[in-house]
């Protein structure tokens, strides 16, 4: 038997269904949507597989809380996997989720602090790690509990940034398990990295290094992963062969772009409730062309940025006014996080301004709407003519998968070169540095006076390279990647 | 002949003096202070050497403007060195200056910016872009006409992040020439500089590769330059020799921590100005300890995290009130830069509070002085019991090297791991995280309560290595490498 016929055991913070009580009393389960979730659920199914979360939702809590452990067969769900949720201590979660995941971890990757000013470390940081360190502890062990249960030892694969800790206190628990992380976001550089204490860097650093296999979704972020790790002590690196060498292990650092599943949105775009939302558009919109962002209200999403470049648009092209117009389609995010309250405070501000200045009596260039409106994208994306991705810095960026494989009017992509979906989309789209509005401005008249052909065809080979890329495969590489890592182990060894 | 001897040719923004007029009208040169004038100017004099420089003052304008083309023998100032002041156009500094190398290369190698805001570049950026350009150009220009003037072609010693394109131009103009280009600031990571216009970017690193030699202050910055040079199209890297090739040609990527001239300084602290502020503060400070900080009112130096830390760590030791004082010598710095002002504002601010919320009716717990005030700070540097020399991010910090050389009470240096001088003096310091103000507050009470012979062994090391390291040496270094990479290179070739 190889690793890619083992059990397979997911973990990540956030499991893919979230439990509520129904009327009566019994439980009901929310899936959880979007391409990582669908993948590992493919997965997981074929092999009875385990995903291990935290509880999330009162009734999760209770759950995991209860007799079995928090274990849940989900065939009384109608899915042929198993899942553990943890009853982590709300007293922990905090620290760990919003302290550290979110409040250092993510501003960390994503160059997202105003130096000067912030960060300020001190003793909250440290009691916050400490919760970190406990939670990525809790799913250690659960993860070496089942590894006990299961006959064969299982393939893990461990998600993201809140759990960078698990792989090596996995490997303390069981030196023999063949582990995989995955990181969803963008990775900072090396200096960058020194803004945090170094109890933090090194941890989360040597804490991944406990992995057998590293994956990222761009070579961007699995350079800069490779640089910090060689940069400790007795580490050593194979650049070439981006390999790294530490306690005599070896660890593969390997690039895996995620993509979406095509199937479940193509079937959302084509239900009544969505048709419903495109025919309202379309009369929003009349004969106007459509500029359209889909984002989270994300401090990355670089949301304000993208109204100036409109903006700019509109007074070096004057001959477009009235006949375009800006949908912003924002769902809230972190909203208990003052920095995110303000920057959506400053998003909406800057529509106003912006229509104000250049809006008419029957034309107002933006319509932004701040809410969850997943049925809403879905219908805007089958209608834009031009489609802004502009993040500052993002992991991967899935709406700039989602809109080219639901469009249908040969749609341009505008893209951030510091995207990790820009290494793979990057050639089809045009390609914009998030900070320069004069750029971006120009590549949204680019985008608008292309010749049809050209759209067609860049739209055409967006969407190919979407749909050849599904999910599946994503779970499938890393799996090929842990086989290859216990072929080149010396001896499984306790 | 080797490069040893050959004729040097410095070229910065600044020149090693200014012009003014005295009273009869006639020329005052007004020299400047600094490890790296001092050194440059050492050299220069040994070789009849010549410095380039933009004319600053009016007074240099009317220089550069003048019949000799502002070249200017400084024998009639007692100097043995020639100068030359490049009549740069006002219209074209500002761009060149403020805009693109204090707005845009600064912030950069100093993640200064906070980036969900700024920066937002346009077609601002790209004019002051296009100065910068046409300055660098004049700079080059001025060199090869030098070059030609000369029998034997020179050595040129290219200085810091005004002058990155020189390199290059030079190149194309004289390709024979030997250059070295040394960047006495940060040099920010890859993934921070892809915030750069790609012109911008990729013309400031091709700009520094038409270098034979590059030279930083520590192996953080060089490891950085090299990192992002080898992105780039056309170039390759041998990281362990520290080498690139590009065009066919090899740049040798090389550290040279520069010192500080200990004669002059220590002159200064024995002259009458220096001792009468000496007992100035010596009755102000009574019998409480000192902790010092001198600083350029820069964004880099974090003055306001400083007194943060002060505050908690007179918090966590109150058993120190009363029986310590902070002094803070900060020097107006680019005080018409709005964000500058503002910094300033902040770090007042801060110490008012701190005052306000911990001082009693006879004990002030920081004493700030914000003007320039060389002699004051000669000083204090004599005196302090503790120096805290904590950036963000520091290309060298040469306030490290002139305390603990001046210093006559076995002070212990608190320095961060983010200046270049933590690579040359970190061992014997108490390091740092600057943005952690509870390890900075530990490293203050850790500095005034350690036993006294390990405060003299420290301080002993530490002036050690500032004397063992004099600036000519810094020069020297960089002839050599000169020297080594001519004997490289193939054959000089037009």
């Amino acid at each position: 038997m190889t690793l890619l016929d083992a059990p397979l055991v997911v973990a990540s913070n956030r499991g893919p269904v979230t439990f509520e009580r129904d009327e009566q009393g019994g439980l009901e389960a929310g899936r959880g949507a979007g391409g990582l979730v669908t993948a590992l659920l493919g997965a997981l199914q074929r092999v009875d597989g385990l995903w291990v979360a935290a509880a999330i939702s009162e009734t999760d809590r209770d759950v995991a809380a209860g007799p079995g452990g928090g274990r849940i067969d989900m065939e009384a769900f109608g899915a042929d996997y198993r899942l553990r949720l943890l009853d982590v201590p709300a007293e922990l979660y905090d620290g760990y989720y919003n302290g550290i995941s979110n409040g250092v971890l993510w501003f960390a990757h994503h160059y997202l602090w105003d130096t000067v000013r912030q960060p300020v470390f001190g003793e909250e940081t440290e009691r916050a790690w400490q919760d970190y360190v406990a939670v990525n502890r809790l799913f250690a062990e659960a993860l070496a509990e089942e590894a006990e249960r299961s006959s064969t030892l299982p393939a893990f694969l461990v998600q993201d940034y809140h759990l960078t800790l698990v792989p090596r206190l996995l490997r303390e628990l069981r030196p023999d398990a063949f582990i995989a992380h995955f990181s969803h976001t963008a990775i900072a550089g090396l200096t960058y990295l020194r803004i945090l204490p170094g109890r933090i860097r090194e941890g989360m650093l040597r804490g991944m290094l406990g992995a057998d296999v590293l994956g990222f979704h761009s070579q961007l972020w699995a350079e800069n992963f490779l640089m910090s790790a060689r940069s400790l002590p007795g580490v050593r690196a194979d650049l070439a062969r981006s390999r790294l060498t530490v306690d005599g292990r070896e660890v593969m650092v390997r690039i895996h772009p995620i993509s979406i599943d095509a199937m479940p949105m193509r079937e959302a775009a084509a239900g009544p409730e969505v048709q419903e939302f495109r025919r309202e558009l379309n009369r929003w919109r009349g004969d106007t062309r459509l500029i359209l962002r889909v984002d989270r209200l994300e401090l990355t999403k670089n949301i304000v940025r993208g109204f100036r470049a409109y903006e700019l648009f509109l007074q070096t092209h004057p001959e477009w006014r009235r006949r375009v117009r800006f949908l912003a389609l924002l769902s809230p995010s972190r909203v208990d996080v003052p920095e995110y309250r303000e920057y959506g405070d400053e998003c909406v501000a800057e529509v106003e301004r912006v229509n104000r200045e250049l809006g008419e009596e029957d034309w107002r260039p933006i319509e932004v709407r701040v809410r969850d409106d997943y049925p809403g994208a879905i219908a805007a994306y089958g209608l834009y003519d031009v489609l802004l991705v502009n993040p500052t810095f993002d992991g991967m960026n899935l709406v700039a998968m989602e809109g080219p494989m639901l469009n249908r009017r040969g749609g341009v992509l505008v893209l951030s070169r510091n995207a990790g979906a820009y290494w793979r989309l990057g050639k089809h789209a045009i390609a914009v540095n998030p900070f320069d509005v004069q750029e971006t401005a120009e590549a949204i008249a680019h985008a608008l006076e292309m010749p049809h052909e050209e759209r067609l065809r860049r739209a055409r080979n967006l969407s190919r390279l979407v749909l050849t890329n599904p999910p599946e495969r994503w779970v499938r590489s890393q799996l090929e990647d842990l086989q290859r890592a216990s072929i080149r182990r010396p001896v499984a060894g306790a």
